[in-house]
């Protein structure tokens, strides 16, 4: 149904459900480059089947269904909300170059923001009232959206953080499902920015950009703490 | 005490009071060269004296005390929330080219923004909670400042279709007076656009641009208009 470039996702009989398939390439750096990291995939896909389990046990409704493979997973079929939910709670990258703030500093409130893609598949930041005003989704859902984020960034924040991991920033996407707002999309080591408690080694794609060489040790790193 | 580009603000004895002094000059276009429009400082207090007690008479608490002068009017000492809010009817030029939207249209559900300026003095948008985590106000004084920037976009849309105007877009700055959120600033030709109903004649700052020789008549035309 459709080619990504970190996912492809497969239609199935059942019109209710898709398959995701989760691949090695990094969608990392706006570069033309292609970037691979040898098994990334297959982590991307164990994080995120466990997190979007472990999410349901807070009874947040999210897209998966079954774990069916090493790099799928099988989803119910969302109509999407076409936005980006990013949640920050610690300044850093665009955040801090945007505001002029200090990077590593942990914020006493997180930063909610929006953002939907332009006519040239830039990134622009909205708020709940362009949301609305572009009939991307009624009020209602985005009040829905925003306190299932809030609610998931609190689950992750202490998840992670009893892995020695801060949780950063990351970043959710959202779809109906029979008339319910459903977590969609993934929530993998791609997705979030996750920092070592202690040594503040960044474990995301900015880090391994100085660092390619270890990136695979990264992800594994990331999934000997996770799991 | 502070001599903006637009308008010169002075303290008083009474540290409670300020003028507020209306100039000529022009802030459009970022441009060098500085741009005077003979009088607009005169229509510019002027309008905003009858806007401000006109929302007075809306239960809508303003800084604005007493018109003394042609160009002066004393209002209350306000500690600043330094945001802009704009709010938006119809797209129309920064709006439209940000989201590739048609000009001219009017929105079904209005658009709210804010604005902060970063180190370089340009506009960045935030959202509410930036707004919190960055402690410029609090989450109260976010949701009053919400609802009485609503408030006052319908009084003074009808306020302006009256006078065959559309209110497409305008901004305003808020402030604490003794613990309560007031609107403080100006609100005038030179902080709103409208657009004459009939023919889409441009009555702002933009429209000049284009015809420069009209922008005295054109002022004259928004008095006109309004009073």
């Amino acid at each position: 149904m459709y080619e990504g470039r970190t996912k492809n996702i497969y239609t199935l009989d059942d019109p209710d459900q898709l398959i995701q398939e989760f691949k090695d390439d990094v969608s990392a750096f706006n570069e033309a480059k292609p970037l691979v990291i040898k098994g990334k995939g297959i982590i991307d896909k164990n994080v995120s089947v466990y997190l979007f389990e472990y999410l349901e046990g807070f009874h947040i409704p999210t897209h998966f269904l079954k774990d069916i493979g090493d790099r799928e997973m099988l989803v119910k079929r969302l109509d999407m909300i076409p936005i980006e939910v990013v949640m920050c709670n610690i300044t850093a990258d665009s955040l801090s170059k945007r505001y002029g703030l200090e990077q590593g500093k942990e914020l006493n409130f997180p930063i909610m923001e929006f953002y939907i893609k332009d006519n040239e598949q830039q990134k622009q930041m909205i708020n709940q009232t362009h949301i609305v005003a572009f009939e991307l989704a009624t009020m209602d859902e985005v009040r829905m959206i925003e306190r299932m984020t809030s609610k998931i960034n609190a689950i992750l924040k202490s998840f992670f953080l009893r892995r020695n991991l801060k949780l950063v920033d990351f970043k959710l996407e959202y779809g109906r499902y029979k008339n319910k707002i459903v977590v969609g999309d993934e929530i993998s080591p791609d997705s979030c920015h996750l920092w070592d408690v202690a040594t503040g080694k960044r474990f995301d794609k900015i880090g391994f950009r100085s660092d390619l060489g270890n990136a695979e040790s990264a992800y594994e790193e990331i999934k000997k703490r996770i799991f």
